[in-house]
């Protein structure tokens, strides 16, 4: 096996800690057991060394070996080919964990995250841009996964990257209160986040910020 | 091999019409050749077993044989794993592609359909949500998609499913005139649907949709 090497920036401000991408690919990683490195890019000065391994100045991204892959669902779905504790072996529960992989991306975070970076801009509700967005991650996204939710425990089987994804996206709406109404949801993030694995990548990335506050 | 089958709405408003995301696994599947068979799902009456299918109420969905996937990533990333036109065979090639295909649906498209809402709503430019909106899909996105698209003639190597994502994502900015600064991302749209396969995709959607007018 060829070694895993996460890249994370190495200092972010204190309003986004807990909530940085790196904290999906770390949770993947001890739930899987795999053994990882983490390094350090510059958050302040992005060179080209940088835009060459993820071309939109972002972090994370992860080698394995020669390999080198950013975006935190892709990252994720290669985990899940290395390890059974990602993804379910069996094709049908393999075939639904991909799906509501790229849901939780692509149809849940394609509302929560327009909705949070209005909540973090202070958009005041009320105005047209508030009530599209918290109607668009509201009534077309949480009320179906409330009822998608209060039906399963896990969105496919068994726990998967794709309760991963979910979990952390539903996670920065609940940050903003935004899971009010939906008790099932609340419910899904509660019993994700208890998991040690999650719990020991929070403390892991929390206290890589606070290395380089000290620094 | 187990029959293909796109189900899609059987009519949708006229605004959206050449956009609706069945055109993204027509083209895939005009892309590789593969025989599939299209379905309809009322638009108006959207009942339980429709909820089955897609659990947010949305459309398409695939099936193939007995596995039914929704969302369009998850539809293009099965496709790709039963034919060499969407997804490179060599480990490396292949593994870009699956990144830049979440690049486009996690990265671009999160940027695009925030701004894409506020112009079909008509939000005036100037507010504080549309300076949001704009900067987050031209400056965090678009500048750095225009640097990537003028070194290459597609996203990894060959023409893949990421290029269909990618290719989708972008014409609809173009749609609104959001690609005026960006020659080399109008450029990589225009070659795209230059393609025979989209050329055709696109002629299915519209007479599919017609057709309803017509019944």
């Amino acid at each position: 096996m060829s070694e895993l090497v996460l890249t994370t920036f190495d200092w972010v401000p204190e309003m986004p800690r807990g909530y940085v991408r790196d904290l999906r690919v770390r949770w993947a990683l001890e739930e899987a057991g795999l053994p990882y490195r983490v390094e350090s890019t510059p958050f302040r000065d992005r060179n080209a060394g940088h835009f060459a391994h993820q071309p939109f100045g972002q972090a994370p991204w992860l080698t394995d070996g020669d390999v080198s892959i950013f975006e935190s669902g892709a990252i994720l779905l290669h985990l899940g080919e290395r390890s059974d504790a990602l993804l379910p072996a069996d094709p049908r529960g393999r075939s639904d964990a991909k799906e509501w992989l790229f849901a939780a991306l692509n149809s849940v975070e394609m509302a929560s995250l327009p909705w949070s970076l209005l909540m973090f801009s202070g958009e005041s509700e009320g105005t047209t841009a508030w009530k599209l967005f918290d109607g668009f991650l509201k009534v077309h996204r949480l009320q179906h996964m409330e009822k998608v939710l209060a039906g399963r425990e896990w969105l496919a089987g068994t726990f998967s990257v794709a309760d991963i994804l979910m979990a952390d996206v539903l996670r920065l709406v609940d940050r903003f209160d935004g899971l009010a109404a939906y008790s099932a949801c609340r419910d899904y993030v509660a019993r994700t986040t208890a998991r040690p694995s999650f719990v020991k990548a929070y403390a892991d990335q929390m206290a890589h910020f606070a290395a380089a506050d000290a620094a």
